[in-house]
């Protein structure tokens, strides 16, 4: 499963709207003979592309997959017919799919005589690569990251407004592999207009990286003449976190990234949809200077919105802190 | 040396101005046989007290200490002596001791035939129950550590000014053990007049724990007529960090915890007189509400203050952030 979940890993972000599954094939000896992921949309499933690398090696052999085989004919045949033509006796899937017209995939394959196997490393699984394709599934909606770097004291940038560089180079580094494996990235058009940001996810050596996220700006405001994203954003004209996300299911998109500012942060947290709050936290003090939200519609203590710590790293000399809402 | 530095937690804050010192005394086929930690002024350090449980088994036997025994006629009689007088074949230390006057202890025992090894567990130690003495030692400052609970937006109340309760319960029950361990606790006027805090060291019940600390109160204005630490508090007159320190030096004081407010932790901060900073970072947003540290000197991102974390663990919920001043 863990090679599995390398495989989800390595096609993230290329997928969306479908999940980025990743497959492995073991022979009835236990060997590893084929791996796959899915690829971009209207091409094989996992399955199908672990299948094709195994060959006849699959036949009596075991398919690993971090999400339950489809079973339902959509732009490909399902991944249980696949399975089953060859040859495979056991299926172990990580987690099981929510989606109504694609689930009952393990009950088809028991139908057939395989025997199925559910629940390994789920955790990992759904935390990690198919996290933000499963709460789509259930909820039709994108998954929304909001991500931030700030002082120990809470501020996104000194009194000057100068913010450059808050975080480490690791933490930069970090957020732009990130911004890699994701579908879109939102900011409000305050940032436009304070950072002139392209949102291109780019190497060390400030090279684009191969794929490209769709920059998203959101507010009322035109863009400045010269910004860099007014050749290639999508501007939403509103405030509505709902509208926005509803645009951006509407194109295709999964796993959205909200870089901010700290106005449109706190009207995502408002609306209850942010899902995840990515924070990284450097160990300096600022003592003054703007913070990272806004208005989070909390006036007093007992409102406020809580969160539970997912994961704590260090990413250089900084705190990389994960949280998500509490429900 | 585990066991050691056990005895020195143990008389940890009942010491100063005198190191919590503790000692271990292996007999000469290496059981422990005396255990030391040292008493409150004028009484015995810790190899004393160790040696007196170990009685004639010291005979041949080993001293495990945290710190270099003394060599200098105190208000108690060297420890090297006492070591000498018992019997004692080896010591081994972990910090060795930078006051001029007590130093040289590790070069008259080796004059006496007893050999000596340092540094075992040195960074536990420094870093641990000897760090506000070591601090103490070289600078004749006492060690201040600035403690604070935010939200990890970096606010420490909502709009309204509620802040009961931001961090958890498990949070609050370490403060208290931590004021327990502590010779002085400090705060502004404005803290008193907005919260007025006890500063005492209760335990989960409520009950004042057995060792009390110092409260001092830092500012100009006069606390108000019922504020619960005007029977109790040193009340200094002035915003001068330097004055503070030196007027707890003076009353014996080698281990001050900062709780605030953000006025009195900018003055200190902009003086470079915090050695720790101890955040307590509950996952909660507010958006909105006062800061930490109001004015830390920073007007740019060049000027921030840089930390060094040391540690970062939960407590309950909480994110606990050890961090120093970066030198």
């Amino acid at each position: 499963m863990v090679l599995a979940i390398a495989e989800s890993e390595r096609v993230r972000g290329t997928t969306s709207p479908n999940p980025p599954v990743g497959c492995v094939i073991l022979d009835s000896a236990g060997r590893a003979v084929g791996f796959g992921g899915t690829q971009p949309v209207g091409g094989s499933h996992a399955e199908v592309m672990a299948l094709k690398e195994a060959g006849t090696k699959a036949q009596g052999g075991t398919a690993v997959v971090t999400l339950e085989p489809c079973a339902h004919y959509g732009r490909t045949p399902p991944c249980t017919e696949a399975l089953r033509e060859a040859g495979i006796k056991h299926v172990i899937h990580a987690v099981s799919d929510p989606n109504p017209s694609a689930a009952g995939g393990a009950r088809i394959l028991e139908e057939a005589g395989i025997t199925v196997e559910s629940g390994l490393l789920r955790q990992e699984v759904s935390r990690g690569p198919l996290r933000a394709w499963l709460h789509y599934a259930r909820t039709g909606r994108p998954h929304v990251t909001w991500k931030y770097a700030a002082s120990l004291d809470g501020r996104i940038a000194a009194r000057d407004g100068t913010s450059r560089w808050i975080s480490s180079e690791t933490s930069r580094k970090e957020v732009h592999d990130l911004r890699a494996k994701l579908d879109a990235i939102i900011v409000g058009t305050n940032t436009v207009r304070a950072d002139d940001p392209a949102l291109t996810a780019r190497d060390a050596g400030g090279m684009p990286l191969a794929r490209q996220p769709l920059p998203v700006v959101v507010g009322m405001s035109d863009l400045p003449a010269g910004a860099k994203l007014r050749r290639t954003a999508l501007h939403l004209r509103t405030h509505d976190p709902d509208e926005v996300l509803a645009a951006l299911a509407d194109r295709g998109v999964v796993d959205v990234l909200l870089e901010g500012g700290a106005t449109v942060a706190g009207a995502f947290l408002r609306a209850g949809r942010i899902d995840r709050v990515l924070a990284y936290v450097a160990p300096a003090l600022l003592g003054d200077g703007p913070a990272a939200v806004l208005d989070a519609g909390v006036s007093t203590i007992t409102d406020a919105v809580r969160l539970t710590v997912e994961d704590v790293t260090m990413s250089g000399p900084d705190l990389r802190i994960s949280a998500v809402p509490q429900t």
